[in-house]
């Protein structure tokens, strides 16, 4: 098993954060390897930011995504710039309403207002990396919900957990929902 | 040119943070490449914890950090479990008070009183990454003053700016103290 993804959205909107918290619910709670990733070119300049996660059960010799199982895409600018090295059959998660375009290919898109979820269900538009875990997590169920949990709770700002809680419920919850309909 | 760094302590001690700002440094305001990465095996479950900068005039294409060029170690703990792969005529910097046992080789060892000049001179041990900061710069020239600078007031929490800048000059300035003496 080697899960690889991809967290991309604008500058500011947490993507780092988010992949340090995926590698480390693997890493520490789950008993899995993981690494977590950024790489800065040129584009380091631009509006959109990345940053990727890798998950295995084995050592992991070659810490660099190249076959993506999961892209998830929070604004435009990084769906179209971070699309390429998503599997043909990968899982493409965006924004519901930042992502309006979609790119060819028969991947398994789904469409989340995560960014909508963040600002008015949870009333903090900070916390829409941590809804997208919900989301991500539900999807690939690449870590478990408990390690998910305990891995956000050890990482954001003391005083916020309950916050922080709630949004990654949100993100799971808004994917159960998409399940069933 | 191509130079790696790993940054280790303890566990909540900001070295992911630190990585982070200094690729930053690099890509985002001096113009180079950068990856910046940690991979997390079974020792992910210890108390050390370490995150690898890459910084390069060209692409990136591995990663991996396998010769180290300077290696930052904040606990005991972590300098023996992180001094694997540092280059032979490598630069190791160690907390004087945390570090007492040097390992075998022949590095350019600096031994500074980071975490001491983090809670004596600035008041707040939280920045230690920041000071550890200045002292990697200093030593290694490997982002320019200017970059760094606007790199960690870019990362910073709002509020705490003006504490950050004076961490990452307490930590240039110590090695200038150092080169002088």
């Amino acid at each position: 098993m080697r899960y690889e993804i991809r967290l991309s959205g604008a500058g500011g909107q947490g993507m780092i954060l988010a992949g340090v918290i995926l590698a480390e619910a693997a890493a520490i709670y789950d008993d899995k390897n993981a690494t977590q990733s950024q790489s800065y070119g040129p584009e380091a300049r631009g509006g959109a930011s990345k940053s990727e996660v890798i998950i295995s059960d084995e050592d992991i010799y070659y810490p660099k995504a190249t076959n993506i199982d999961l892209l998830l895409a929070l604004t435009q600018e990084a769906c179209d710039k971070y699309i390429h090295d998503l599997k043909p059959d990968g899982i493409l998660v965006v924004d519901t309403d930042l992502v309006q375009k979609l790119p060819d290919g028969k991947f398994k898109t789904y469409t989340v207002p995560i960014l909508n979820i963040a600002q008015d269900k949870i009333g903090k538009m900070i916390v829409a990396n941590i809804v997208a875990l919900g989301v991500i997590v539900a999807l690939s169920e690449v870590v478990s919900e408990s390690a998910i949990e305990n891995a956000v709770l050890a990482r954001v700002p003391r005083g916020t957990e309950e916050l922080n809680r709630k949004a990654l419920k949100a993100g799971i919850e808004a994917v159960k929902k998409l399940k069933k309909d």
